[in-house]
């Protein structure tokens, strides 16, 4: 079986959205999508209140209930019978995400295991066939075919092949 | 700089010596090393407490305060200089390890950076140059050099060459 590896944060989690509605509906303000290009979303927001994203951010709790990206569930559902699948997120940054990571993961992909979990800080030294992920960073090292999953801080990436969304991916892996 | 692959339980951390301690303690009974083989150290303990020795692994604050292997952090410090060293444990298993495990390896060991922890299910994905591990599963898949780290349950392979503590892991990377 091949080997796919699927990032969590802005490919099947959407930490981003969750947080930009929320800010939207505390502060009234805008996001400067634009700014978000160069691979943090964080910069999308007013640079006064970019620690508080930060902390907020690293509060317990906050990716236990992050809304999951649109068709991620049914396509990985029927991908986890024709592919070995790992679930591959840059975590331990983040203490307070592990715990709620895994519960999360597991709430809304039942069909996944412990055992194709993987929360680390750095991406290279994971070895697979296919790597589906958001940021340049962690598709740099990979030794397999690469796919950029799109999002809104890469949409000035040129040199990757793109996953825009899951019914590209079915399209692709089904 | 070559990347070392350093397992947590039983090579840098000692889940079996505190459990033990503590058993013996509570319960006055002696542990059965000749069960341990074959891979399992909660074999040795006596049949009618195995349950309750995997829930108190479970349990919340377990992996928080175990002792240290002896020499591994002064061993590793030096390591840390010359190589790349992943710290990588199949923690998954028990959702309540997770933070515990990043807080007790920062606190033991201060010179890693969250970088180079990955808590994981299965190791079969992970890359490098060098594995130093316990279990035999682990080690298997690994496409580098592998090193089988000396413990109670692992005593009866013989396929593999070892590690015994980490004076020898010093004079072999070092």
């Amino acid at each position: 079986m091949n080997r796919v590896i699927v990032d969590m944060d802005e490919v099947i989690a959407d930490p981003m959205g969750e947080m930009i509605s929320w800010y939207k509906e505390q502060y009234g303000l805008e996001i400067d999508y634009n700014k978000m290009l160069g691979g943090s979303w964080l910069k999308g927001f007013p640079v006064q209140h970019q620690d508080m994203i930060r902390e907020r951010l690293m509060s317990e709790g906050f990716f236990r209930k992050l809304p999951v990206i649109k068709d991620s569930v049914r396509v990985l559902k029927e991908m986890n019978e024709r592919y070995e699948i790992f679930i591959v997120s840059a975590a331990t940054e983040f203490p307070n995400s592990l715990k709620d990571k895994m519960e999360w993961l597991f709430e809304h992909f039942p069909f996944f295991s412990w055992r194709q979990l993987v929360l680390c800080g750095d991406k290279k030294l994971v070895q697979g066939d296919y790597m589906i992920d958001d940021h340049v960073r962690n598709l740099r090292h990979f030794n397999g075919k690469k796919y950029l999953y799109t999002s809104a801080h890469n949409l000035d990436i040129t040199d990757y092949e793109r996953i825009n969304n899951w019914q590209e991916a079915a399209d692709i892996f089904l």
